[in-house]
């Protein structure tokens, strides 16, 4: 199995971390803004949203004369604070139950590492959100893609494909809800199906609820750690970059009930030291704010939805179902290639001096050549500005099989 | 190789990981506080020094209405203005050669990802930080440890002791210089044995050179990127945390020539996103604050140093050597088990209300009973304390074994 000359060589989990397909074409998106082009940025989930006055008051009020490492598992207010932010959530938890993370990116690692060993398998739905593939190939985990339907909303498929799927080697599942890059808010029934499924194997469920309160037209978000009691094998990743439009903080939380899990989570973050002492500081006034703020944001989400979604749906030959959840649609475009459109509109194509980067949706996907006619557009832009991109993608589309066949 | 009942069960990684032996005596002193007891803490390498004024003025004037996500390879002038930094240091070097992380721990997790599959071996001079340990469980890494002498200062060994523990599965060497925990720095014929070592090996070197600046008794510190070129087999681990006292902050930087390496580590750095923005902002005011400030506390430091040691060789049955360099000393002490002791320190040891912590260094060691009467000690807090701290010590090794005997 080893390479037969390895000295100098990156290693094989090196070789085989993909770049990540939100970010692999910002060099042609930066040489675009360089030659004075407009880019409306889809491919990314950075809401332009302000961050919370009470954060950014925090940072400029931050008066120690000393930057000093905070805990290890994580200030202790903001574990207490974030306490009272499950509990007004539906979720009744105990400090010690919060460990906080450099982001959700972290808590995912975590999480990965804490029940996975070298070779071990995740279940996961696909199209999946990008970054679990490059955590998963560092942590040496292997994940085993669970096909959905763009047709029934990527809703997820019936438990018989679980079973199927699963390995003397499986050791969790990974759930995204609301779905990154998909939108899709799983219900009741698709949960309850899978808490059944994970425990009935003794599998740890990762459930990554970063987009918690984004779900829309009343739609309610059902916590995996309510699904019964003892949840001793569920393990929350949170982040509060999208919930607060503080992408940049890089503050998380990893929660779990099992304290082997805890354990572990905090011996990782003991090596690691701690997670930023300023943006932990700044957050307990963050997690603190009314909650209408929260509302303001989904509704001002959802609206941005609609924009998306009934423009796509007027495109020829585009296909796409609205979203329950979170900021993000996949979108089948008609072209054979959408990477090659993606990094075309950055290249070649421009109306009235703008132009729009999109995400392939093939690095979403873990089995080779899907979603190849897909891209994920995360609606994070303002109305106005989406509505201006989505009349870019239309000329675009009408556009591209001529330029595309005349640069033959 | 499996265990017979995996499930629901935390993986072997995580069981295998040790707790840091700088922080897992933090609820024995935590439970002193409360009961009122003055610690002065030497466990753990957080300096009292206060964070250069323009980084805390670049903080307090963050004025980004939204606090967004940094380039995953970091902030473009920090980078630049790390360049700067590395020539005034004798280090040629493009921004492109240099990825921000967050805290020089992210780039140890990188670098160690970046060259080793799970199974893979590094060799590692002990005791050796504590931390390399964690990192390594958790990517599944061996790390062989090459014995060093305290008898002359942890200095390193010869070539035939690396040649004997080098194996098939040796894919580097970690050379943390000036050393932590130990304090020495090694010449310029040490590092030039390594670095022949790992050349005709085609190893790869990790070089650890956060506290490069801390170098005292006019002594030189030689970067390992400087030792002949091409120097692809250099991966270079730094951090802001000790020389700007800003540990909080979360600012590291991996460096390297080598292009494949660069481009492993950007996909790591893409699927966590980014290190924290607010810091990297402000960390360019740091890196841009005049040399002279780095003077003033290398200056401090010595001092420090030499009220530590002095003091230590002072009491009956301690053995310490001076160090070159960083702020740790690792100091034989005259008990059996050090760990016991650090913890009757903060249990049962009060000299006028006061006590003081210790990290027990067989926590530094990858060899079973390693250090068993060392501890290590940071010199990190002001002279007047650290001259209470020895007198607290002296007190406590003379009181020490009657009480242990009486509690018998």
């Amino acid at each position: 199995m080893r390479r037969r000359n390895p000295a100098l060589q990156v290693s094989k989990r090196a070789s085989l971390t993909p770049p990540s397909p939100i970010r692999k074409l910002v060099p042609l998106a930066d040489r675009a803004k360089s030659q004075g082009a407009k880019i409306f940025y889809l491919n990314i989930g950075q809401p332009d949203i302000k961050s919370p006055p009470e954060f950014l008051k925090a940072v400029r009020e931050f008066r120690h004369p000393v930057v000093a490492y905070e805990n290890s598992q994580g200030n202790p207010l903001l574990r207490e604070e974030l306490v009272k932010y499950y509990k007004r959530n539906g979720i009744s938890l105990k400090s010690k139950e919060i460990i906080v993370t450099t982001g959700g990116s972290e808590a995912i690692l975590f999480a990965l590492m804490a029940v996975c060993d070298p070779g071990d398998q995740c279940l996961i739905p696909e199209p999946c959100y990008a970054n679990y593939m490059g955590f998963a190939s560092m942590a040496g985990v292997t994940l085993v893609p669970i096909p959905t339907d763009p047709k029934n909303g990527f809703h997820l498929p019936d438990m018989h494909v679980w079973e199927k799927a699963r390995t003397e080697k499986t050791r969790a599942l990974v759930v995204v809800n609301p779905n990154n890059p998909t939108g899709t808010v799983y219900d009741k029934r698709e949960l309850a199906m899978l808490d059944q499924f994970a425990r009935s194997h003794k599998l740890f469920v990762i459930s990554d609820e970063t987009y918690r309160e984004m779900v829309y037209d009343g739609a309610v978000h059902h916590s995996f750690l309510n699904f019964g009691s003892p949840s001793q094998h569920v393990i929350l990743v949170d982040s509060l970059s999208k919930r607060y439009s503080l992408c940049g903080a890089r503050i998380g939380c990893l929660v779990a009930h099992n304290k082997s899990v805890l354990e572990s989570v905090t011996k990782f973050c003991q090596a690691r030291l701690a997670a930023p002492t300023i943006e932990q500081e700044a957050a307990i006034a963050a997690v603190k704010s009314p909650k209408r703020d929260i509302e303001k944001i989904r509704s001002e989400f959802m609206k941005r939805r609609d924009t998306v979604i009934s423009s796509l749906q007027n495109i020829p030959g585009v296909f796409v179902r609205k979203p329950e959840g979170a900021f993000y649609c996949v979108a089948k475009l008609p072209v054979n290639d959408a990477e090659a459109f993606s990094s075309w509109l950055l290249t070649d194509f421009r109306d009235r001096g703008q132009t729009l980067m999109l995400a392939p949706a093939n690095g979403f996907y873990l089995t080779q050549n899907g979603g190849l006619d897909e891209v994920r557009i995360a609606y994070v832009l303002k109305s106005e500005d989406l509505k201006r991109s989505m009349t870019l993608l239309k000329t675009a589309l009408a556009d591209y099989p001529k330029k595309s066949t005349a640069s033959l």
